[in-house]
């Protein structure tokens, strides 16, 4: 296992009517004048806004709004989000959203401490020391955004894609709420549990060796997301099931499971891409790019292939790893399916007449992408290729 | 699931050489003169004790040490502490050592910052809104204390075994080491790893239904001390398989993997009676006890042994939850017994005689204990009777 340092004190508040506690917790926090920000009109159709806003006037806390965040957040809102602090003397940003809601508010969080322009933290010119505190009111299971220090902003203006992780941004306290999800409809709580997943594999495939504790871990979450996921889908509102959904989110991307060994985020890097092109939704993106990026890199280490096969999918184990490997990969091809997801580029909406754009996009060209194994440009040309097929 | 408040700010400087860390750390937060407290001989003539004040004095840190810490703590020793800090001023304390060593700390932080007899507050006659802040330097894989808010004293003087919880006194920073941990004996190691897996147990069997992402991370962590303890006991000085035990220990304990389910601890109950009236070591009682607290209670939810046996212990399901889930405990007790733990009240030095008195102490006259299974005074006499054979 390798040497790590890990810290997460965001406080999590889970359950039924929690949202109604967001006031007195601001409080606690020292948080007098708050930016409410959210993102589609959803949140206010619902009266959720309107109870966080009693809420906060129940604890005489002063508050101005921002909605409008779409998926992919935009550099642009943050902009704006960074103004309207500024003119507000607000001390503290409450998301009540998804990842995209809560990811924007990380990054106005930071953007208002900074006397520069936000985008140098996120193409790592400037490193930030400071942050208003964020809290988040959590109403998809997808991003793990509550509690990880990682926040993704899409720059529309370059059309790029990027983000920046650090301790700084973990939000101060999150209020999980499972029935606030039961408005998602199929297709979207499909694409956060795809996350979810990604976000767990991310961690599992891994250069260090013996790391049993922490496979085991990530295997869990995969394990209940096989399970809990389909039970989602043929209820909507089902409270538990959304609840080991939503806790899962969290989990798989607090950090915890994936201390001690190396990590592989080149799907989601090769996923960015997608979506900065086609504004298509993140876990859709994933679900085409994960398994092709599996079937590409599994000669660099068939063995830990065929332990997810055996141990996630099923698989009897054979004296065959890779071909093991390989019917693990099938078999999560066909989860993803079953429950909705894309598989190819034309499901997806993507074009094969765009890979060479994709791959430009991705920065890649002359260097290496790190991680389980090592992508130069024409891997990369390769696995987006391989998207073209199931 | 049920609603939950989950917060665990302790910082986790897990890995090789890490204690040299410490007086910087120390200093981070805060701390200018401080308790060493350690337990046996062995952390000072390792060096350990050494290495831990000079790195304290490079940060010209003050300290004063307190060893002498026993299994199952003293309160005679706390109070020893609790003198000797209010003597020299002491603002922070550093315990080196297992659980034993972190439990008397946390004890001696809340005993300084408060003006009575500190044996209030493991009475619940006093609830501590203070302590001074706790760091461990861990050096035995069981207890889990290194970032939980639970602390277990023994009063010789009552002979009374008791605990107290409260986030109030998870540690601030915990330094983990696997290295530290190789020196400590194949029994004691596998008394841990017995420790660790019934921290998992006491929340694993639980009445809140529908749980199945927590489910699958309890399941996780047995699933990786079956597959490492042997490895470890097979090799004591392997560092990534000391360190597979560590991490588990931490995560078994750390409350993440038991949030929002009902659990029991009814078997670490029924053990601290034995722990208090034998002084054996914790994990061994544990060893003993909790299969036969699992064949008393199967009946309260065959299904949840079946599962256990299913999904950790690789039973084949059939129709028959309740046979399967007694296939599972047989399971349990094998893997037990492989790494060398008592079964009976005979291999662990209990007596038949002495039920009664264990039974008495436990307080359980005309009450019932909480949990999976309530349990009144005669089924805590029938568990322990159930020790008596495998």
């Amino acid at each position: 296992m390798d040497n790590f340092t890990f810290c997460n004190p965001t406080k999590i508040v889970f359950g039924k009517e929690t949202e109604y506690e967001v006031g007195k917790l601001i409080k606690e926090y020292g948080g007098t004048n708050v930016l409410i920000h959210y993102g589609s009109s959803s949140a206010v159709k619902s009266g959720l806004i309107d109870r966080v806003k009693s809420s906060l006037d129940l604890n005489f806390i002063k508050h101005v709004e921002l909605g409008g965040v779409k998926p992919n957040p935009r550099a642009s809102l943050v902009y704006e989000g960074i103004k309207l602090c500024k003119e507000n003397r607000i001390d503290f940003i409450l998301a009540v959203g998804g990842g995209s809601v809560i990811d924007s508010a990380k990054a106005i969080g930071m953007g208002v401490k900074y006397d520069g322009d936000f985008w140098d933290i996120y193409s790592y010119t400037y490193m930030p020391k400071e942050t208003l505190p964020v809290a988040t009111i959590l109403t998809i299971a997808a991003a793990g955004s509550e509690t990880s220090g990682s926040s993704v902003i899409t720059n529309e203006e370059f059309g790029l894609k990027r983000g920046f992780t650090s301790d700084l941004i973990r939000p101060v306290f999150s209020i999980l709420n499972p029935d606030l999800t039961q408005t998602l409809p199929a297709y979207q709580t499909a694409c956060g549990a795809t996350d979810i997943i990604a976000h767990v594999f991310e961690r599992y495939f891994t250069n260090t060796k013996e790391v049993e504790t922490s496979d085991r871990l990530c295997e869990a979450v995969v394990l209940s997301m096989i399970n809990t996921v389909p039970k989602v889908l043929a209820d909507l509102t089902n409270y538990d099931q959304r609840a080991n959904l939503m806790w899962a989110g969290t989990i798989a991307h607090n950090d915890l499971i994936g201390e001690g060994r190396s990590q592989d985020w080149n799907s989601h890097g090769l996923e960015h891409e997608l979506s900065a092109l086609y504004d298509v939704a993140h876990g859709a993106g994933l679900a085409v790019v994960m398994p092709h990026w599996m079937k590409y890199t599994i000669d660099h280490d068939p063995k830990r292939f065929q332990q997810m096969a055996v141990r996630i999918f099923g698989v009897k184990q054979t004296s065959n790893p890779k071909a093991d490997g390989l019917k693990g990969i099938k078999k999560f091809q066909d989860f993803l399916k079953s429950i909705g997801m894309p598989l190819t580029f034309k499901e997806l909406g993507a074009k094969a007449k765009d890979i060479d754009y994709l791959v430009k996009m991705l920065g890649v060209a002359g260097k290496e992408r790190d991680g389980f194994m090592k992508l130069n440009e024409v891997d990369c040309k390769n696995i987006y290729t391989l998207c073209l097929k199931k």
